[in-house]
């Protein structure tokens, strides 16, 4: 474990099929003025919203509703939240939905009292919130697993007019105060938003994982999350409605990106920068950006980080070792990743998403570039990289 | 994941080799009043009793020492410590220590203001404390990696005159608000000392891990944390002062008992429970009388959980399954675990602890039995495992 770090997430978790069941008490701490954030209404379809409004009733709260939060929420809807939960003074957020909604909600939480611009304060500039100024506290009832945003304090915005699409993260201050997480409540979501929150969950940690040579017990708990996610989504893409299957994914999707498995080593995010700048091109779904230029990316710079895929190879994807160099063994654990994307459906190839090579130049220029990976990109090898991905 | 469960944990590590410099800024939080608690007076030898004492004058605390806490803490010393606390009206608590001194400063905690027998209702009836009455919040800075009580609710206490050491679980209102992390803190540890905590940690490991045959989330983090525990233990015990090597186990120890890897599954606890019993006759080190039952345990319950060992086998201890069968492979599992054990420097036989051949029927007696792991155990067949450990 190297460096010093503080390790804090005051996020209490509600977990199971009747994790609804404890909303309307986790209620009751906060104020009355409740601002209810949402989708595009798909839980008024798959009977959540009626789950949710029968607890904001019995805590006896006063409802606000926010619908209409696209995926990639933009610059746009955060002012729109702004004003609605400042006019409103509301004095809780409850998010419904997945990373979108809740990444949105925290955004709210934090512009709604700041008087300046906020996207160039907090996503541009990458400030943080100062102590004294007014955060909206948030609380999440999850209906798809991948982001992790219900327990910590990540929050993503895309702002169009600049194709610029941010992360921003948050200190525990912002983190949600709590999450109901029910994996019934996420059966209903289409199959492809299914596999991408899937694919995003393994990419989260392959980011952290793939970044550093030393021995960290942070690898090996990022090892055991992504053996149970390959195993679970295995038969999740088949079965849907296997609970097991499903809230496994949906338990090591909160638990890969809640700080745990990133402490004390360095980390490395660059195929999140690349789809981050594929989504602000493309409007394209969060997690198959991901998938989709993972394995040009990680061949790319796998002999920079030998002996780290070697070891991805043998333990996460159980390839035998016997008799082969460390750099074939690697390339076999790329080959696995490469498979596995096409078993679960997830997208291999940016062109499905609508990239196309005119746009390449552009995306990999807006990529913002890391340097805590095994190999810091140029901006040619993105292009390079996303050649490969077409 | 099975079940419903809720998972708060709001106990914030300090963690580095520096991790002692956040202490006088965690202690602001808290009234000026500290009980300080440790046990026999290393920390003053080690240099870590100075740090914590610059710490609180930089807080500008008030300080109360109550040193001499025994491993094992007793019930006599507990209420020693309750009427110190009392007396002194503390507002806080530092545990300086490992394990024993944590455990007891939540004994203290929660003991000091109320008025009857809390051996009895904490720990011989199991009661919890109740909203509204008075427990005295802890911190802790730990000296020595394995209980993990720096980030849980637990408690053990011992009562000598009745041959009984009880573990009580405190809800999260009870456990420590901060935990000072200092591997480099951990240097000093008499050899024995370090040993004994490394298998305490794969002990509360394994008592997680066997138990149930379902596909969850919890038992890969399971098999990560051993896998780290197992690397680290061998460097450690050859190189005691390799940080990193020493920074794994006691991150591990902290994440191997806070909760996370037992969540949505059932758990086990019988290598505990005997380990108690041995602990109520002969005093010995905790973590020893877990070494020295577990391999006989273990091969004893192995055919009632026949594919959990065998998993253990191939995913923990790197065993080809090849050619094996379940059994054959599960076997070599066990071994590869009595192997470590001998290779680590943990006991391998109850003898060694002073446990004569007189004792056992009395141990199996007063062994707590729990129905929650592969085979729910007769005390003669507790004796049996007993007579296999001598």
């Amino acid at each position: 474990m190297k460096g010093n770090f503080v390790y804090a997430n005051p996020t209490k978790l509600y977990f199971g099929d009747e994790a609804q069941k404890n909303l309307a008490d986790a209620l009751k701490n906060f104020g009355k003025k409740v601002l209810l954030i949402y989708g595009g209404g798909s839980i008024k379809r798959n009977g959540v919203y009626d789950d949710v409004i029968a607890s904001l009733r019995t805590a006896g709260k006063e409802v606000v509703e926010l619908p209409g939060v696209m995926s990639n929420p933009t610059v746009d809807k955060l002012n729109e939240g702004r004003v609605v939960a400042r006019e409103n003074n509301v004095d809780f957020i409850l998010a419904v939905g997945g990373g979108s909604v809740i990444d949105y909600a925290k955004a709210v939480s934090v512009a709604a009292w700041y008087d300046g611009d906020a996207w160039e304060r907090f996503w541009v500039k990458q400030e943080d919130p100062q102590p004294g100024e007014r955060i909206i506290p948030v609380g999440a009832v999850l209906t798809m697993a991948g982001t992790g945003s219900e327990m910590n304090g990540g929050s993503v915005i895309t702002n169009h007019a600049a194709n610029m699409k941010i992360g921003k993260v948050f200190g525990e201050e912002v983190f949600p105060k709590f999450a109901v997480l029910n994996p019934v409540y996420t059966f209903s979501l289409p199959h492809y938003q299914m596999v991408a929150g899937i694919f995003d969950c393994m990419s989260h940690i392959m980011e952290q994982y793939f970044s550093g040579d030393d021995d960290s017990t942070s690898d090996y708990l990022a090892e055991g999350l992504m053996r149970s996610v390959i195993a679970s989504s295995l038969v999740a893409v088949k079965d849907p409605e296997n609970y097991e299957a499903r809230s496994n994914i949906m338990w090591s999707s909160t638990w890969a990106l809640n700080t745990l498995i990133g402490e004390g080593k360095t980390q490395d995010w660059m195929v999140h920068m690349i789809g981050h700048a594929i989504g602000a091109y493309t409007n394209a779904t969060h997690g198959m950006t991901l998938s989709s230029v993972s394995v040009a990316y990680y061949r790319h710079v796998m002999k920079y980080g030998l002996s780290r895929f070697a070891r991805f190879a043998r333990v996460v994807w159980d390839i035998p070792a016997e008799g082969k160099s460390e750099e074939q063994l690697a390339s076999e654990g790329i080959d696995a990743l490469a498979d596995w994307i096409k078993k679960i459906g997830a997208a291999s190839e940016i062109s499905s998403l609508g990239v196309t090579p005119e746009m390449i130049d552009g995306i990999a220029d807006a990529t913002i570039i890391f340097d805590a990976g095994y190999k810091k990109l140029t901006p040619d090898e993105i292009k390079e990289i996303l050649r490969h991905s077409l």
